[in-house]
């Protein structure tokens, strides 16, 4: 593949390409500590058990690797948990961004079941928050609250950023990715993978309909979930989801929204049956997870923070259903 | 406080000074490094839900910090979710040591609910695991067991040291607690409180009757829960719990083995009350909670582990409730 191909592939950046984020870099870092210690925080949850790494467990590429998360009072959501690696997003675009995100599953009543009252009064409870939050928000009169928790956890997703072999192949680094890996890159544009996954996450920026060309069983696209539908009230987009983001997909079994395929190899069929009305050979098969194995990265670091402890007026856990 | 009496305080030494691990350094070194991945693993539990990190969070003082844990099915436990920091040990002293300790929750219907036989179908359908635990337990024939893998868990735990104030004024540097803590000391050893909160955990080694003078009320000793009695049937032993551990005692609410009270100076007063037959005087129970804070150390930092993807052999997470 040539180089001028290369910069004409389905990416149109490596990671390290992206833009800073928002706010001057003291603030910013601050900001991320902050959001260190919140992401980690079991007390942002009603009862004490959930915090966002449970669901989004970055020691497990990002996300639970079930089928829905478990959350308050046991009770399944109706989705696949998605990474939060690499800035990814819901599966039907609810969310404007990161930050508008976060607040979602904190108030779920079948995931965090918290509200934000509560978790401003948690995070005021304990004075090594309260300077957190000072610190991370200068100047402002009362920087604890819901928003910049949220914008926080935007801040500390934001760093959660996976180099792979692919970007250093598209760095000019011929050896970083196997020959089975180019060729499975090479049938993914020819196919037309990368027409819906493409970007700096090979996906995660369109939505489309699941089943473009020939839906799939009900067990993989259950009738009672129509994706973007609930979001819009667009009868175009019923049975419209994000195209996921590819980075880091081999570590986050099970696939699809519904959670129901485990099998990368099954995956990557499903889609081109569905999407691209293509039957694969099963060489095609091994070349394409080839290429898609070449897009696991590698996460910087992450040190577990210490929680500040709680105090008289923190809130207590309840773990009742309401 | 003189030197020579601070040779025959409470405490038999710091927590540096404790005997090395069994093993030899090299595979002891990977031992650790398996344990991290296993001590953070979800998939140890039949539902992918929890680790053994979520009941004992090295983020908040090595507990959960909810009267009792919630488990498989949002089941309570019985009691009190325990420390593992400073190699601490079970409320009824029903393991030997930490490598049966760490076999219990694990297979706890109301924990995470799992079998030894499925943690190993679970553990050698990854590769990487296999390859740990080769490099852990040398020269076995069959390295990836339950067995091996609470030796592993409890090696990693043994790291969980946490030096505190109180370690570095014994050490020598007299600054390094507050007048008011060091008189808390002197009430700690003159009340009697050391008598049973002893050793380098200041606790954790004797069992004692919980209302050796009086019996607290039902709310904070319930009836139900006779102690070690459940492990020895002999009458002496009703009622009969581990002295706590008292290091990092302020960051591990709720207390008791019932986790009924979150406030340290109302379970400073309800000790000695209980056990002493003492009422302290207001300025008392400050300067024995002084005490209590210098107990408060540095975890060492705790690096997120990378863990294994699931493969095709891995068992399915099941959240099914038994």
């Amino acid at each position: 593949m040539t180089r001028r191909r290369r910069s004409a592939v389905c990416c149109q950046g490596s990671v390290q390409d992206r833009p800073a984020l928002r706010g001057d870099p003291v603030s910013r870092m601050d900001r991320e500590w902050t959001a260190l210690a919140l992401f980690f925080d079991p007390r942002l949850s009603a009862s004490g058990v959930f915090s966002c790494a449970s669901c989004h467990n970055l020691a497990t590429g990002g996300d639970d690797n079930m089928e829905t998360s478990v959350g308050h009072g046991w009770q399944k959501g109706p989705r696949n948990s998605p990474t939060v690696l690499n800035e990814a997003q819901f599966w039907d675009g609810r969310a404007d961004d990161l930050a508008a995100q976060a607040k979602g599953p904190i108030q779920a009543g079948v995931e965090m079941a918290n509200t934000p009252e509560q978790v401003e009064v948690t995070l005021k409870s304990m004075p090594q928050y309260v300077a957190w939050f000072g610190n991370a928000f200068p100047g402002e009169d009362d920087p604890v609250n819901f928003d910049n928790m949220a914008k926080a956890i935007e801040a500390f997703e934001a760093t959660l950023i996976t180099p792979a072999p692919f970007d250093a192949w598209l760095n000019g680094d011929d050896n970083a990715m196997t020959a089975k890996a180019k060729a499975g890159l090479t049938l993914f544009m020819d196919k037309g993978c990368s027409s819906c996954h493409s970007g700096g996450n090979i996906g995660g920026h369109g939505y489309y309909p699941f089943g473009l060309i020939e839906k799939p069983g009900a067990e993989i696209l259950p009738p009672g979930d129509k994706g973007r539908f609930a979001v819009t009230a667009t009868v175009d987009d019923e049975y419209v989801f994000r195209a996921s983001p590819l980075r880091n997909v081999a570590l986050t079994a099970p696939y699809f929204h519904s959670g129901k395929v485990w099998d990368l190899a099954v995956v990557v069929e499903v889609m081109a049956e569905s999407q691209l009305g293509a039957q694969l050979a099963p060489e095609e098969t091994v070349q394409l997870v080839a290429f898609l194995d070449s897009l696991t990265g590698t996460l910087p670091p992450v040190t577990l923070p210490v929680l500040p402890a709680e105090t008289a007026e923190t809130p207590r856990p309840s773990s009742e259903v309401k």
